[in-house]
């Protein structure tokens, strides 16, 4: 399966296929140096099956983890680059999860004033959400994704053999963005949850699928794309409050979300997919710590939120809530009573 | 007078104007948090009349010199907009040379993805050069550029009152780089430099409406925009030998300019205006250690460079050459026998 995501001068596709890693050749130039980045938990396997591949190419890795993408980290794949002696005219392929496809990203965007890039994104999460679009970056302190760029890749390459490897929880994770976009934008996919057999390489293609028209309408995020953060206000909050050690950012949106579904036989149909991911229930969260950290995401600039609503499923609503808005959200709870 | 780079929905007019700096909100929306980045060597009285003008207003300063333009100080920058709270709304203003601009310019490219950018150069060598054409970058090592983005400002505005306070060893040495553009393109343009006054803001003007016209039909230096690297493979080799405390850069590219002007008329008129500016002649240089600058320039990357010549005044060539053929003219020398 392929799709084109269409940006005019900057469209690429994206192969959605199982074994497309052991051909990448047909997808990716790969005469010319290669730097291949990716974190220390991509298995040695699905790395060494793309540098084979190359003829010149190096091989990369820095530590797994969030706090791995920081600034040190970017210089530190700069330098790489310098040292490999890359061109203006080399590429960079990132093989990993959503950190790796950031940080490879914006070292593609910058070095040299930008060079090819290319994404292998390694788990479901990655694939759904990040690889997609183009938004590149890192983090500085306690603010995620406040440097970076608009670097759309030259292709994504996503072949879901790599899920062998991929813990079940984790599989698991990166499905609750494919629900969210079925929740805002086609309840076909939200039906793709309830039957028999899960299928991910249809979920994943369905869902990458909707979150490249919507990209393509709004490339740079000034409007529309804001929508893809249905879930994400108060899932960021939890995620800020708990660590991404209790809780994966799936499971948090997973949270996130169900306090905006306003309508009751939705939110059970949804509560009942999460119970089929096995994805952790809400905790007795505090609500002053959770608005503090909404207010933190915000840097206070402004004195309401844009929070996105489902009510009907397979479309959004967008509302500008205040700060005690939200909190009495927050106070009455994501369950009806 | 004012000039319109056209890049389409990345167009930007340059403001070149005495007394423009006491009216900038004319060009310059400052109803938002403006960050104004300045080097230590930019006096008080040209960032002040800045300031005065702006509601909300943060001055921010590094260290003056090309030693500054590093990782480091981009993220000084990057934290500094952080902790004042700055938005995707709300603008950078670079004061200053061209390390300021190139800095500023960077981080503006990558805060939050990108922020609105306005650049004030307040040397003639950042007025004719580095304020026009988005190239911003900051150098790794020895290598000089190495990471940046094209990032076009939303406005340049030149105001040369500022020369006031810069020597005129740095006056001249931006003049440089205006007549390299008439050397390449514009007989009329070394006129100038010629006449019995020297006009610096008709060369200035003039100079940059050239440099408009090649940045508009090649943005991202894909092809034309490299006949503006005139003088600048020697020049560069000149600099990295002998140290930006011997030479300045204009200094160095009158220099590598000499070799590659191959019309002995020429090269006397050229010369003459040299003397006038009071430039620096040719040291004793070492043909190896200039070579070896200039391979390491290209980082080993390709057996020719290209290089641009000049046999008739408004005119270039492009010429490959291998480091064989250019270690002969450096043998040679500028000068004709």
């Amino acid at each position: 399966m392929k799709l084109i995501v269409d940006l005019k001068d900057k469209s690429y596709p994206i192969i959605i296929q199982r074994n497309s890693l052991t051909h990448i050749t047909d997808t990716i130039n790969v005469d010319r140096k290669v730097m291949l980045i990716a974190d220390s938990g991509v298995p040695d396997k699905w790395i060494d099956i793309v540098y084979n591949q190359c003829p010149d190419a190096y091989i990369i890795r820095f530590n797994q983890g969030e706090q791995s993408k920081n600034i040190d980290t970017y210089a530190y794949l700069l330098q790489a680059c310098i040292d490999k002696g890359m061109t203006r005219k080399d590429a960079i392929i990132a093989i990993g999860g959503g950190v790796t496809g950031d940080l490879s990203g914006f070292v593609a965007a910058c070095y040299m004033r930008g060079i090819d890039f290319y994404n292998i994104p390694t788990t479901t999460l990655a694939q759904v959400d990040s690889s997609v679009g183009g938004k590149v970056a890192i983090d500085m302190g306690d603010y995620k994704n406040i440097v970076g760029a608009f670097w759309q890749p030259k292709a994504v390459v996503i072949d879901n053999n790599v899920l062998s490897t991929l813990p079940l929880r984790h599989q698991h994770n990166g499905l609750v963005e494919a629900l969210k976009m079925g929740l805002i934008l086609e309840e076909s996919l939200i039906e793709e949850f309830e039957k028999d057999e899960l299928n991910i390489d249809q979920i994943v293609y369905r869902s990458i699928d909707l979150k490249r028209q919507i990209v393509e309408q709004d490339e740079k995020e000034n409007n529309l794309r804001k929508i893809l953060n249905f879930g994400h206000t108060i899932g960021h909050a939890i995620e800020g409050a708990y660590g991404l050690n209790t809780y994966l950012h799936g499971e948090c949106v997973a949270m996130g979300m169900l306090f905006f579904i306003e309508d009751k036989h939705l939110k059970m149909r949804i509560q009942k997919i999460y119970e089929r991911l096995e994805l952790p229930s809400i905790p007795a969260y505090d609500t002053d710590t959770l608005l503090n950290f909404i207010m933190h995401d915000k840097k206070g600039a402004a004195s309401s939120v844009s929070i996105i609503k489902v009510k009907k499923a397979g479309s959004y609503e967008i509302v500008d809530m205040s700060y005690e808005d939200i909190r009495n959200v927050l106070e009455r709870g994501p369950y009806e009573e």
